[in-house]
This record gives C-alpha cells, sequence and structure tokens, in this order.
C-alpha cells in the first residue's frame, strides 16, 4: 500500500478548536482520524481518513474481553518556522510491531504507517498548538476484532491513529514530584509483557497509582516482579538515576519499555560527555547512594511529559530528597536539550526530526 | 435498584437461533443485552435489557488503551423438568468485583446483578440449548469508559451481560488433553492481577497458547512468574493432580483466579472422602510422581469446559503420560457429578443451583 491507497473523506462539521491555555492531556481530538483493517484474506486494508467518530463495536469484540490491543504515543510539533515536524516515528511503529507480535495481532508496515500518519496530520495540520510546551499528541493502536469468546488471537484487528492537541503535561511547569516506592503492587514481570506497550499492562498499574496519589504522591516506582529489589519503572515512564557523576537506567531484560524518549535520553547524555550505564539498579543502592551524598539527580523520561525530575522517593518508612528537591542541573540540560530539538529551536544533531510536509 | 428499575426494549427482529448441532463457543449471541452505566454523579444507573447490539465507543475510550476492564463467565442450563437454571451465580458476582476493585471499578450490587441477569434470561429463555453438552454461556464485564487518554481510572465505567448459546466445550466428547508446560512467557505474578478476571491477563497468554498449539498441544500449563517453578494454571482453567490418593491444586496466592469449578470440584471431592490439599506444587515434584507411579491423574477446571482430563505432559524435553491417556476414573466421577447438579439430573446436594424462574 501506498499514499494513494489511502481514502479521504473530509468532515462536514469541522469542530472549534479549543484555547491553547485550556489544553489538558487527551482529552480533546482533531476532526479526523486513520483506520485500517486486517482480515486473513485480505491482510491490512482498506486504509482511510475518516471524520473522527464512535467505532461500532460489537459487544463481543475481542479487545473488549481479552485485552488483545496495543498501542503507541508520539507527538508532532510545530517549530518557529511553522515546519511541521515528527519526532523519531520510526522507533516508535518499529516498536508497535514488537508489541503486536506480542500480542499476535499482524504487523504492519512502518513506512506506510509514516505515511499514514503524515497524510492524517497534513489533514488535521491546524490543530497542531503552537503555545510554549504544546503539541499534538499522536495515539496509534490497535486492536482484535472478532466477535468471539474463545480466548484465541484474532482473526480480524483494526489499527487506528488519532490526534490530540496537548497542553504542557505539568500545568505549573516543570518541577520535581514526590515518587512512592510501591512494594505491594507489581506492575511487570520477565516473560510477560512489559516490554510491551500492550494496553494490559497500564490496566495493572492503575491502582498502584491511586495508592500512590492517595498518599499525596505523583507517581510511583515500580520494583520488579521477582525480587522486588530493582527499580523498573516510573509511574509509565523510564527512570535515570545521577549516582557520583554516572547516568543509570534500568537494562531492558523483558519488563520494562525500551523508551524513545529513553534511548533519546541516553544518546544526549553522552553526547555531553556523561557516562551512561544500563544495568539492574537496586532501590537499596539509591538509597545509599543518598546517604553517602552520591545520589545527585533522578528524572523520569516519556513521550507525554519528556522529562520529569524526581525531588522525592519514599520507600517504606524512609524518605529521600534528590537534588534538594529542586529541578536538577543536568536534568534541566537534558530537558532543555529534547524539548529543543523536538520544538525545532535547537539543531538536531542527531538526525531525530521527520518533516511532515 | 431493582427489578423495577429495569427498562426493557424487546427487539423488533429476532434472529434465527442456530440449530444445537452447529454450537460452538461464544460465537452465537441472543437478541437482547443488558447494559448499565455508571458516572460519579449517579453511580450505577440506567439498567437496561436492549436488543444485542453494537456499543458506539469513541475511539478514545479507557478501555480501548489501557484494557481498563473485567469479566465473570457462567452458565445457565435447562433441565429435564424445563427449569432453568443457573450455577452459584453470587459467586461470580462478588469474584466480579473482586477483580472490579483491583482494576478501580465501581463495585455491583451483587443482589441487584442476579436481578438483572435473571431478567435478561428470562427475556431469552428460548434462546437455552438443551442437547446433551449445551448450555447458555453468560459473560458479565465492566469497562472503563472515559473518552481520556490520561493514565487514571475512569470515572465512567459500563456494566454489561450478553448471553451466548454454547455446544459441548469438546466437540468430540470429554476426552484427554496434551498440555505443554510453558517455560518461557509467564501469565501472571503475585502483586499484579493474576487473582482478577482482568481481560488484561488473557492478552498475556495469547502468545503461549499460540505456541503451544502450534506444537501440538491443546493448552498451556503456567509456571509462577517468580520462581518458574510452581505451577498455576492450565490454560484458562485452575487445575488439579491426584498423586497417591490425594488431590492438590495450587493455593491462591494471588496469582491464580479462585475458580468456581475450582472450589465446587474441592468440595465434591472432599464429600467422596478424597483428600484435597491447596498448597505449592512444583512442576519437578509432578515429574518425579509420575517417574515413581503415584501420578494418577489430573484435570483441568473451569467453566466453559468444566473438566478437561490431562493425558500428556511435556516440560522442557521429557513427556509423561497421565492415566495412561486416557480420562481417569476420578475425573469422570468429579464431571459426571458436576455436570450433573448443573444440567439438574443429580441431586444439588451443596445448595449450588439457583433457579431463574
Amino acid at each position: 500500500m501506498n499514499k494513494n491507497d489511502i481514502k479521504i473523506t473530509l468532515t462536514s462539521h469541522p469542530k472549534e478548536k479549543p484555547a491553547p491555555e485550556t489544553l489538558l492531556f487527551g482529552r480533546e481530538f482533531t476532526d479526523h482520524m486513520f483506520t485500517m483493517d486486517y482480515s486473513p484474506e485480505k491482510g491490512w486494508h482498506d486504509p482511510q481518513i475518516i471524520p473522527y467518530g464512535p467505532f461500532q463495536m460489537d459487544p463481543a469484540t475481542m479487545v473488549l474481553h481479552y485485552s488483545q490491543s496495543v498501542f503507541e504515543g508520539m507527538k508532532a510539533y510545530k517549530t518557529p518556522e511553522g515546519k511541521v515536524v515528527l519526532f523519531r516515528p520510526e522507533m516508535n511503529f518499529k516498536r508497535l510491531n514488537i508489541s503486536n507480535e506480542r500480542l499476535c495481532i499482524p504487523e504492519i508496515d512502518v513506512d506506510f504507517a509514516i505515511t499514514a500518519l503524515k497524510e492524517l496530520i497534513k489533514v488535521d495540520q491546524d490543530w497542531i498548538p503552537t503555545a510554549p510546551g504544546t503539541s499534538l499528541y499522536i495515539r496509534p493502536f490497535t486492536m482484535g476484532m472478532d466477535k468471539s469468546l474463545g480466548v484465541t488471537p484474532s482473526s480480524h484487528c483494526k489499527f487506528a491513529i488519532i490526534l490530540s492537541p496537548v497542553g504542557p503535561y505539568y500545568k505549573e511547569g516543570i518541577n520535581p514530584v514526590k515518587i512512592y516506592v510501591e512494594d505491594e503492587y507489581v506492575r511487570a514481570v520477565k516473560g510477560g509483557i512489559g516490554f510491551t506497550k500492550a494496553t494490559a499492562n497500564y490496566a495493572a498499574s492503575l491502582k498502584g497509582q491511586q495508592k500512590a496519589m492517595k498518599l499525596g504522591y505523583a507517581q510511583v516506582l515500580w520494583l520488579d516482579g521477582v525480587e522486588r529489589k530493582y527499580v523498573e519503572e516510573v509511574g509509565a515512564m523510564n527512570v535515570f538515576f545521577k549516582i557520583d557523576g554516572e547516568l543509570i537506567t534500568p537494562s531492558l531484560e523483558g519488563s520494562i519499555l525500551a523508551g524513545v524518549t529513553r534511548d533519546s535520553v541516553i544518546q544526549i547524555a553522552r553526547s555531553m560527555g556523561i557516562k551512561v550505564t544500563e544495568r539492574k539498579l537496586s532501590i537499596q543502592e539509591i538509597f545509599e547512594a543518598a546517604d553517602s551524598g552520591k545520589l545527585e539527580e533522578a528524572f523520569g523520561s516519556g513521550t507525554a511529559a519528556v522529562i520529569t525530575p524526581v525531588g522525592l522517593l519514599t520507600w517504606e518508612d524512609r524518605s529521600i530528597t534528590i537534588a534538594d528537591g529542586k529541578n536538577g542541573d543536568f536534568t534541566m540540560k537534558v530537558y532543555n536539550e529534547l524539548t529543543g530539538i523536538q520544538n525545532g529551536v535547537v539543531e538536531d544533531r542527531f538526525g531525530w526530526i521527520v518533516s511532515v510536509a
């Protein structure tokens, strides 16, 4: 399939665009969406851009009963020159296929997915907000669509992309958050689906997040499901700790998402001459580093918030303050570099930016 | 809420009922369904029985992106006297609430859910098949319905019940199946959601099932996610091993579903004077019991197939045949007792049967 196969039906009822200052995360959607369907006979077929609107879903649809579904998250930005750009889209669609494979959903052609996304963004490009911290959040997702209650992979699937103009993830700007080290609930385990963006991972995480928020924390720090010792992710983000001049992030061993932002942070840090190590990192080691004054900074990384500094970490009955509870210098350097590249105000020396037009 | 709050809208286009011999599992659905909705303001509200038909789902609906959804499975039977009966429905709806709680979905009133189910079945009672091995499969489910991509529990939810006339789970009758002990993929881990009927658990299981089927096995035997030593479930069923006269089933320690059929098997076995033990059971121990001639029988238990005898078990490079690859005597005794009670041909000495009319 190529660009010419995409059938475009424009809305006859364009919505009013939200005022930039009212934008939240993932609450408003643009006028159009992309969809295509899979059947064993036709493969992926019927690619189309259509008005954003409800799916007609049979109550027995597989995705509603057995969560056969995965997603991606990425962003489009408008540069000061008015150019529309994407950030490393091929990484997201390659990862979508890694998730698809684990969930028994047929592979999607990465080049065609990028083409489809570009076409969709062109149709809705007036929806890309330009105020500082805003962007167009992109949500590609796939779902098993068989109307059957048998627990077997669906033979019919749907792929869709929806777009949401979003405000800054943190309304008050970038500020350190308080994190609760979760010791009861587990997000994922090796051999499971934690390395994918299966929707199922997020279901498992809701309760821990809710508990942390009730206790006054912004997010959960997840420990591994086997030994309950090693840090894995923070909320729905990857996590980094700067200890004694070295940047350390958990190694990808089957239960941690290979974040696009994570990879970008690693490359940026190395280009700045910082030693970056991917390895198992125990919560004990982090608290010991804090005790000996060697824990310098900590932050989460992800598409939605980009970088989230960690100001306080509570584990059982102990709390440690990180970087005096302020945004760490290195954290902010990475944040500025990364968001600068994304917004087109810092030179893209890594070749990460893909132009839409 | 009570019975009188349920608004009933009958279909003007009743479907043709499938011939009993064509019935599969969960492919055909009756003419009506029950739905009700939850909002923070109204709680659960608008209970209604309406014609079976598609949900209008916004593409950003929570359940499609973060799998905030759980389900139940149960059956209705028509007895030889024409009475419509349910099997232990309160256990299913209580478990639905255990699942709801873990997935941050508001609790449902168990008595009202049973009332709603009875009313729905009354409307569609002509759909209950009566041929041997057939029944009306009941699928209650809840879903997070917020139209938002934020990873937080949905504040709006939907509860629905759909009904499916089903044939015997195994077309050729009850026969031993071949089981593959999965050593790569993991279904669940303590601290996660394995003890619930979260739809997310089934997503994680698809790949292992697919692998086992490709290798010529009917199902997977799942090992625990921590030590990869202890047996947990078989396919989507609980599992029992009869070793040296004793019936052993994995104890419920956070990653195993508390099966209604499992509980019923335990009670039936004890009433037959069999010692039943719930404990950790390693795959090593099972193979050693086979070697020493003490492994007598093995079977899975669940609502869909009720009892599934295990005739062969393959673990790494070793296979063992159980009960000479035949249906074990004790297995069949339990099967006949259980299905007899369910179908109303064996006296219900446990008080498990609930009449619909």
